[in-house]
């Protein structure tokens, strides 16, 4: 006889499927709440929709390359900054060729990723690279560096843009925590309809950004090239012309690491090839290149631009480098609050390729075992719900205890994505002289000067930052790699125990259990417990407990009368008006279960029980 | 076969008796939890010691009349407030005939509990008054307005002893309600610790604040009849002396109301007569009386002195009208301090009585099925726990939503505990005339003077109160009188569908279940689990999940294969990635039980199931 309900439950060859009607609540709850998630999230998708899921590359530019092409916004910023501290002489002198050796950077970054989406086309990032070619604890290193550096990926992105919008309207400055969580459940729900709409949704900022930089950068470079240079607006406050520090190597350094903030999120689109249409590794491959290059053209043009006309940045952080060139080139305009309010937009974006590149990662993660397995689950729209659901929690989290500041979070980020990225050049370069392909010479030497530049940096980020705050990524590293081994261990400690051999012999031999039945009183319900309790085909006993002698006697009258000697009755006295605590120490222990030949079949747990301890996980026995 | 362990439970001629042993949690958390429980309220008591937690008249004054004698400290205070608007003279004039008159209604109501005490030794207040002889939603509405003064007594006593302080202590002020509520779990665990510990803990302020005030007094007293009337310290900020109102009959009654805040707590007495030493009502009678004539006696004498010595109250609120009379007779020696420190003791400790009286007052609705029967269980030190902690929740709930503010809070006191009053005075009255027992005449007429003094009162502080906070209040009464009802239909809606008739057949018959098991995998889990289904006595259908028809036929070969025939396999598919929804919707009816004769046995929650509802509770059938 079968027991799966026919109307709800479709017949087909290989059993019965379970039709979006078998999924429905019963309860009027449950059925409500499947409302609010239709309304929220939409319709529930089925895996074979998967591939009409997939995004195509313009889509997929905009989810996975917002972050890395946001940072076009203040990169060359950050860079004069520093330089700035050594005076007005090194900032002119100095900002183009560091923002040429930043994209020299990049496109090393770049184009070893290419290299590693060919090696790994069923999307792989730091984390896989490191982890196959130099080992376990490498990858979960910049496994663990990744997972935190989305976090504050999501955490700055977001307090970065609610500061933007609150510079513009002091009154919301209250409020600015609850409006930065307001927006990361907006993230949040967005990703949660799947990565197809989450693009649909997130991808017109991008573009709009791109074309709005793009025009200012056109009308900047007709100008200056024809000999129009235009005057440059001065800041608010300037930083003293002739310097404060003098220009070091290390002052160098620095200004070199503000800048390389920039290769942030170009992690992203390795661990997300899965997400595009076929063919995957080309498509990752040509969105990987086409943001590389659209970053480069910003950036470069930014920076030569800013200092052709003599941009300076603002001591105070009142106005960025981006918004004094756009208001000496096109004025305050409309088109200057065009490029404003799109780079606001962007920056929020940046936070959405964190929601791609997190959950993926830890869902690569759960597969091999040091996350745990929901992680590798995808929801109903085929995202990787508790992924996003987790990111947005911690980013949160952070959010809140940092008080949505941007200045309190960005020094613990960009620390942790460098650490990866120097893992995952050196586990290239091991790659190369190891298997020693085609073309294997020029590889090495293109992942080896990656490996050094981001190195490089990543020591650079880490001394400069570490006071402020890194010395928390670094130091939370450690404790990260030791919980993912601690879930590893865990889950191979429990295959260890339940596996059995697939030619070992099964029999499985009824249990007959030994039933208590508490009752307290002889109504419908206790009626109802005994005759379930009898229909289970072992040995049923009734305990009743009583608060004193007189009630367990009566109580024990009425039953012989009305229930008989049919079921043992045991009442117990309980002096202390406990109930629980008797009822759990009554003596229940019930037959040994033989599954496959062997004495007993032993737990960690059921060993407590019996007072000893498992002494082996291949034979399980307790002793 | 017997299944109670022997060395834990000691076998008596009525059963087995679960001793402490027996209780004890075999885990380490538990145990370590059982270690923590003793230590802040110490060993079990069983219930045979009940008698020995009984507390004698001494402790039960200090138990029961903190609340009422620690409004000694501010009564007169209160009604010179009021009468201060209209001028010196009206302080001067009417400060001590008020006091009289708080007084005289402070004899009816203790005279009125005495003859409570008597007819409802088992301990009544004006809930069981109002109840038996007005009906149950009179009774009701008394209840909720006790139950609802209970909460404010220790929110507003907690608070006023927390300003106390932090007047003495400025820097205190920032952690005010931290503080609070650390005062409240103090008073919480004392009372955990049972009432005659609660008592031993306790006891010591009330009698320090009745000597201290009584030597200061006696002095007093002495110096004023001998002619040696001291000069009044000046207060900080004093009240105009013309006025600012006219003396109208509404202030008068204002100031009356004001002072009436003296009678909470009578009520407490009456409803723990269980709680005293043999004979109960005996005892707590004395007790009354002594509360009563030595609330009246410091009152009477601090209104006297006061107004003799020409004491005005500070309208800033800085020192209170009791300070002023210590400072003008002992100066600021050490014994003014020790009269201050007692004070602000014993207004803390006004709290205990609410802890006292709250949680036995919930015991007594929750036997009459009014509160759920959580609140009328004994805890492990035979306190009403439940009812404690509940009112330590509810009361921190206030504190952390006003704050900690007194001026917050006082607004919402007194009204309640006045509605009750006058319903057990008027319940009162309808018993004399009812049952015309000895003396019915002269107690009526007590009563019926109560009736309409309380009453009057609880109009007159209705109206004052009403606009700053009382509203709350009087709003809440009808949900709480709704809400206790609908316990009541629920527990008794409950009653209809258990009980069977005593002279009912029972037939209980083995229910053959349908065992459904899900599995993922074969492995030890799911052997033991089939094992385990196996020996249940019924049919067992394996239930496997699958994604996709691959994973579905590949599981199907391998339970073929190992388990072959025994077990009936269902596959099914699930493409929406769903596990526990297609199980919920498995077809699982098991057969209907008959325990006396009926068809089916259902309820409300069961008929749902099928798809119908009750139709009727006295012979329960889904229609």
């Amino acid at each position: 006889m079968r027991i799966v309900r026919p109307p709800e439950f479709k017949r087909t060859t290989g059993g019965f499927v379970a039709t979006e009607e078998a999924l429905e609540s019963k309860g009027g709850i449950g059925r409500a709440w499947a409302n609010v998630r239709r309304v929220l999230i939409g319709r529930r998708l089925a895996t074979a929709e998967e591939h009409s899921e997939r995004v195509s590359k313009r889509i997929g530019l905009a989810i996975f390359a917002s972050d890395n092409i946001s940072s076009s916004a203040y990169a060359t910023e950050e860079t004069m900054r520093v330089l700035a501290l050594a005076g007005v002489g090194a900032v002119a002198a100095l900002t183009l060729p560091l923002t040429v050796a930043i994209v020299v950077v990049l496109a090393i970054v770049v184009l070893s990723y290419v290299q590693v989406i060919k090696a790994y086309p069923s999307g792989g990032g730091s984390y896989v690279v490191a982890k196959e070619n130099l080992g376990v604890v490498p990858g979960l290193v910049a496994g663990s560096a990744l997972l935190v550096d989305y976090f504050l990926t999501v955490s700055v992105s977001v307090a970065a843009g609610v500061a933007a919008v609150t510079s513009a309207f002091p009154d919301l400055h209250a409020v600015r925590v609850t409006f930065a969580i307001a927006l990361v459940v907006l993230l949040t729900i967005g990703n949660l309809r799947g990565i197809r709409e989450a693009g649909n949704i997130f991808a017109a900022p991008t573009y709009l950004y791109v074309l709005g930089v793009f025009g200012l950068i056109g009308i900047g470079l007709w100008r200056v090239l024809a000999g129009d240079v235009p005057t440059a607006p001065p800041p608010i406050q300037p930083f003293p012309p002739e310097g404060m520090q003098p220009l070091t190597l290390l002052l160098l350094l620095r200004a070199f690491a503000s800048g390389s903030v920039a290769l942030t999120g170009t992690e992203a689109v390795a661990n997300g090839v899965q997400a595009f249409k076929k063919p995957e590794a080309r498509n990752a491959q040509i969105v990987l290149i086409v943001m590389g290059s659209l970053f480069a053209l910003i950036f470069l043009s930014i920076s030569f631009l800013a200092t052709s006309i003599g941009i300076h940045p603002d001591e105070s952080e009142t106005e960025t480098v981006l918004s004094l060139l756009a208001r000496s080139l096109v004025g305050t305009s409309w088109y200057f609050y065009l490029v404003q309010f799109s780079t606001a937009l962007i920056l929020i974006l940046a936070a959405n390729t964190a929601f791609n590149g997190f959950p993926r990662l830890a869902s690569i993660m759960a597969v091999d075992r040091f996350m745990p397995r929901q992680f590798a689950q995808r929801g109903d729209r085929l995202a990787f719900s508790t992924g996003i659901v987790a990111l947005a929690l911690v980013s949160s989290f952070l959010i809140v205890i940092y008080d949505a500041s941007v200045t309190g979070l960005i020094p613990l980020y960009t620390v942790g994505v460098f650490i990866a990225f120097t893992l995952s050049q050196g586990g290239m370069v091991r790659k190369w002289l190891r298997d020693r392909s085609r073309g294997w010479q020029v590889g090495a030497v293109i992942n080896g000067a990656g490996a050094v530049a981001t190195g490089v940096v990543a020591v650079v980020v880490g001394i400069s930052k570490f006071q402020v705050g890194a010395w928390m990524v670094i130091a939370i590293l450690p404790v990260l790699v030791a919980m993912l081994y601690a879930i590893n261990r865990h889950y191979r400690s429990i295959e260890d125990v339940l596996l059995i051999a697939a030619t070992a012999p099964v029999r499985v031999q009824p249990t007959v259990p030994r039933v208590v039945v508490p009752i307290s009183r002889i109504d419908r319900a206790s009626l109802r417990a005994l005759s379930i309790a009898r229909g289970l085909g072992g040995e049923v006993h009734a305990v009743h407990i009583s608060y004193d002698t007189e009630g367990a006697a009566a109580f024990k009258r009425r039953w012989e009368s009305v229930v008989g000697e049919t079921i043992a009755l045991d009442t117990i006295i309980s002096p202390y008006r406990a109930l629980m605590p008797p009822l759990s120490n009554i003596w229940t222990r019930s037959t040994g279960v033989v599954p496959d030949g062997r004495s007993s079949w032993c737990s960690p747990s059921s060993c407590r029980g019996t007072g000893g301890k498992l002494c082996s996980t291949t034979r399980p026995r307790c002793c």
